[in-house]
């Protein structure tokens, strides 16, 4: 129980430490595997994944990348923008490998088991995918960097994805010279993480619990 | 790395097999703290858990998810209904203890770094947080069942849930006599599991991969 933890605490969002070197592909298969037990609703496993190796497409998205970047800062004020200008959120380029989640409504549909009443179940299951493949990669002593900064009809034309399937992640995955031991975001002074009585309640929603609001 | 495997395979979403047993409070504790040290979009942690024992409540909720399976089973046609039928879709009273995890998008904003183009990305990381803590149940050997047979206005009311902060999950807690081998619809007939290989595209995505649709 010991070594599961440790790969659960020991997960980061890897920004600035890939390595580059390549992913071992006994390594990767095992950690496509582990994605792919991830539960889904119905059994829909409505998941797919793009490996992402061409650096044409990797350049192409990592200049998009920067320009919603850009967007974004120019929303923040003068304290927060100095903040985020230090902050890196991508490692497109320096990481081995693109891993794109994408999320297909259609598979099983229209019977799918336990998503009438709420239509979000089925991109639900596909993040519970990225957790597993999250932490696999941890278990390989590889790291994983999610990027959101990207409009999805982008990423779509970008690799062909068809209409009616959504991507719903790019993940930068590769070796590391090493996981840090704190959030970069927190590291950087942009956000501190919350103490976890502030998250629990019981039997009923209590607002106003402590903890950064 | 093999201990890590093997919690996450043998991981199932419970139904059947709960046996109503106490949750040890140091096990709880160790498993939301795995929750709450999930990945989120801009360290917002937007997430938040209602540890539901109280019976009444939860007697009022499963009266409530009862309701929504017959609307879901008068959906479907004859062979898809018969196999329906002998599905069991929750465990809301045999289990120990129910945790409604939410989600609030006023948490941090409205600077959330990583949201701006993906409105959605607040949602992901409350689901990165449950595929946390059912992970960690399975490590402690527990098991959860995900319950989406809900209207989520009727949970909000139900739980105090103020407006503006959205429930994503109802996931039944606690000790099981047994985790399936193989998924309870798999075994039922429901769906079968895709294999791996129509999972993965390079570079581009393929339509038409192998595999149930």
């Amino acid at each position: 129980m010991s070594e599961f933890y440790e790969v659960l605490h020991r997960r980061r969002d890897v920004r600035g430490e890939f390595s580059g070197a390549p992913v071992d592909p006994a390594a990767l298969r095992r950690i496509l595997g582990a994605a792919h037990a991830a539960p889904s609703v119905g059994l829909t496993q409505p998941w797919d994944f793009v490996l992402v190796s061409d650096l044409g497409l990797r350049e192409t998205f990592a200049k998009h990348v920067h320009t919603e970047r850009e967007i974004f800062a120019a929303s923040l004020d003068g304290d927060r923008a100095d903040t985020f200008a230090r902050i890196k959120i991508e490692g497109i380029l320096e990481a081995s490998l693109g891993v794109v989640v994408t999320y297909d409504p259609a598979r099983g549909a229209p019977d799918v088991l336990g998503r009438h009443a709420i239509a979000d179940a089925g991109l639900y299951s596909v993040v519970l995918t990225i957790q597993n493949l999250w932490l696999a990669a941890t278990a390989e002593n590889l790291g994983v960097g999610w990027v959101s900064f990207y409009r999805e009809p982008f990423l779509a034309e970008l690799l062909g994805i068809p209409d009616g399937i959504r991507p719903v992640a790019w993940l930068c995955l590769g070796p590391v010279t090493e996981l840090a031991a704190v959030p970069d975001l927190e590291r950087h002074g942009w956000r501190e993480r919350r103490a976890l009585d502030g998250a629990i309640h019981h039997d009923r929603f209590t607002p106003g619990q402590p903890g950064p609001a």
